[in-house]
């Protein structure tokens, strides 16, 4: 049980640096050795010093999901970035990725022949600078095609002078009680299917991209050549009920004070409220989640609601409540959403302060 | 239907700047013809221009959730704010409320004896420069002590040299379906118990605080003082699926654009992809929403998922999906989430871009 830094005051973000690199090389070791590249998604984390870590760690690049985010590593030195969204890009939109071409190596999503035409006539003599990847829909139902869609995609691309490059999908599905074997052998047919296609109509299929943090450690290298997982830096309280991580790998909590402490009774719950609430942990819940995050040393406490500067803590009735004033490290369901949320970030190691980190691609989301 | 600013890429948030005037205005007669005092909940928007448009209609001050945030509002020349939650006080916390003393005129929550006794101590010579309002629970069930405990807190308030002003609380479960003309029964039943105990231990209580949105104009001024809501400047999909709000009133909407387009079938959904996702919208769903939020221009279409940087939109069978690129105004559910998620907003007249506004007390969470 680490301390909460004295110098820090709640609600803030700690990220405890041993466990951060624990993860960042346990996962680049069970990647690599499944013959697969790791192109961990940098939106989780939107940190330069963690991108860093992993790039150190050997990752291939780094997954973006925005232009913005995009920039803001680019800046930092990052070489090779792939923006896993199907931009629409207007004359802006080009003017950008013209000149992160020019600081790196851009690849992005690509999930209709219209957007494919469009980005290339805006990107005009600078399409061939731009790589796309196909995305393709493996079960989750939000962007990509259908995997027997994937080629007209292509064609429509290699049309508008787009570098195609291969295909990607997001097992978004993974992310649910039971779901992780299935959503990767649906994501592995997915991608076998659509790069089947795309070399079918004559496209050397170099990237065959998968992998959410639930199913990264599924995803087969005779099929896919590269996975995105991004959570696994961290942990949060959703891999933590799925069983997808332990305690011991949480490195994110929310340092927060017992602002307030009832005993309840007569239908009134027993409870303390937290100064950490939505804005700072974010209002993921999913439908099987126990509550809105955990104690990072309760276990059995369950955090029964969110306001923005409140969180609602009820008690088992045979644990003392923790007294006013009492500091207590709160796992946020969804890091991705925490990160966002915050400026910077403090840095700790055995509960000491280290330094602070600067959440440099926090909201650049266009 | 007023078109989204040429000048605006997505995802962006827009503010109507004649809506935001109109919602103000109404409320500010509205509760002074009830004749209560406006004290207007700040981390709504966390703009300085906005709280000054507040200001100038009558608002007897502002209320803040952090000292954060009365730090940006003090520094922008408010002079009269209350921070309306129970601080746990320590040695930097009382220095930044000494400072805030002297630009302006502070009063906080307190909810404990022990809270109230450490804020004085801390405070020292300063206590009597910082009001005290004592928070009670007129049945959220989150923060505040029963209402027949108020003395008790005003009494230790006294003790610690804190100066008493009154009593407040916050009906939060008046946001929820037919709950708030019984919340706000409940409020004023609580208000009174609590002035009524605080009065027989020998306070002038001149400030008895109610309100939220949904039942600020249920308030009585038999019994309250004043009003605290937020939300009603810019309005949300909550209040409007609440009929709390009409949709001309809705001053804030997310600028999104159609990037993924998907005929379904077979079992796979007929939808459209936003590129506005949790990471601007919010992720606050209640269990009676209609989904993520609502589209301004398309009332029958519903927003089934968000991920950080997408919107999944269902459309009924009979109408014709958007066609890729094009930009739609999205409704977020919660607006104080939204505005805490972007450095800057779009103010715009008429579909034309006005000026842009800092948030400035964005992620001022402590």
């Amino acid at each position: 049980m680490h301390r909460i830094p004295e110098e820090v005051d709640t609600p803030d973000v700690l990220i405890d640096r041993d466990v951060l690199e624990r993860n960042i090389a346990r996962m680049a070791a069970a990647v690599r050795e499944r013959g697969l590249l790791l192109r961990p998604h940098a939106k989780t984390h939107k940190v330069p010093e963690i991108a860093a870590l992993q790039l150190a760690a050997g990752a291939a690049g780094l997954t973006v999901a925005t232009l913005g985010e995009a920039e803001v590593f680019a800046a930092h030195g990052a070489e090779d970035l792939f923006i896993a969204y199907p931009l629409w890009v207007g004359p802006r939109q080009a003017e950008r990725l013209r000149r992160l071409s020019a600081a790196a190596r851009i690849s992005v999503g690509v999930d209709s022949a219209e957007a494919a035409a469009v980005m290339g006539e805006q990107l005009g003599d600078a399409a061939g600078d731009v790589a796309v990847v196909v995305e393709i829909d493996s079960g989750h139902h939000r962007s990509g095609v259908r995997p027997e869609d994937a080629a007209d995609v292509a064609r429509a691309a290699a049309r508008a002078g787009l570098r195609v490059e291969g295909v990607f999908t997001f097992p978004g599905h993974s992310y649910a009680p039971g779901m992780p074997v299935e959503a990767a052998a649906q994501e592995q047919q997915a991608l076998d299917r659509a790069a089947g296609q795309l070399a079918a109509a004559g496209f050397e299929v170099r990237r065959r991209s998968g992998g959410s943090t639930p199913s990264a450690l599924l995803t087969d290298s005779a099929t896919a050549t590269e996975v995105r997982p991004g959570v696994y830096v961290f942990g949060d309280a959703q891999q933590l009920e799925l069983g997808r991580c332990a305690l011991e790998d949480i490195a994110l909590t929310v340092a927060a004070t017992v602002v307030s402490r009832h005993e309840g009774g007569n239908g009134v719950p027993r409870r303390t409220v937290l100064d950490a609430g939505s804005k700072v942990l974010g209002s993921d819940r999913p439908a099987w989640a126990t509550g809105c995050g955990r104690l990072m040393d309760h276990p059995d406490a369950r955090i029964t609601a969110l306001s923005e500067h409140h969180a609602t803590v009820v008690w088992p009735e045979d644990a003392p409540l923790p007294a006013l004033g009492e500091r207590l490290r709160v796992i946020p369901n969804h890091v991705c959403l925490t990160m966002n949320l915050v400026d910077d970030v403090a840095v700790v190691r055995d509960g000491a302060l280290l330094e602070r980190w600067t959440v440099a691609a926090r909201g650049r989301n266009s």
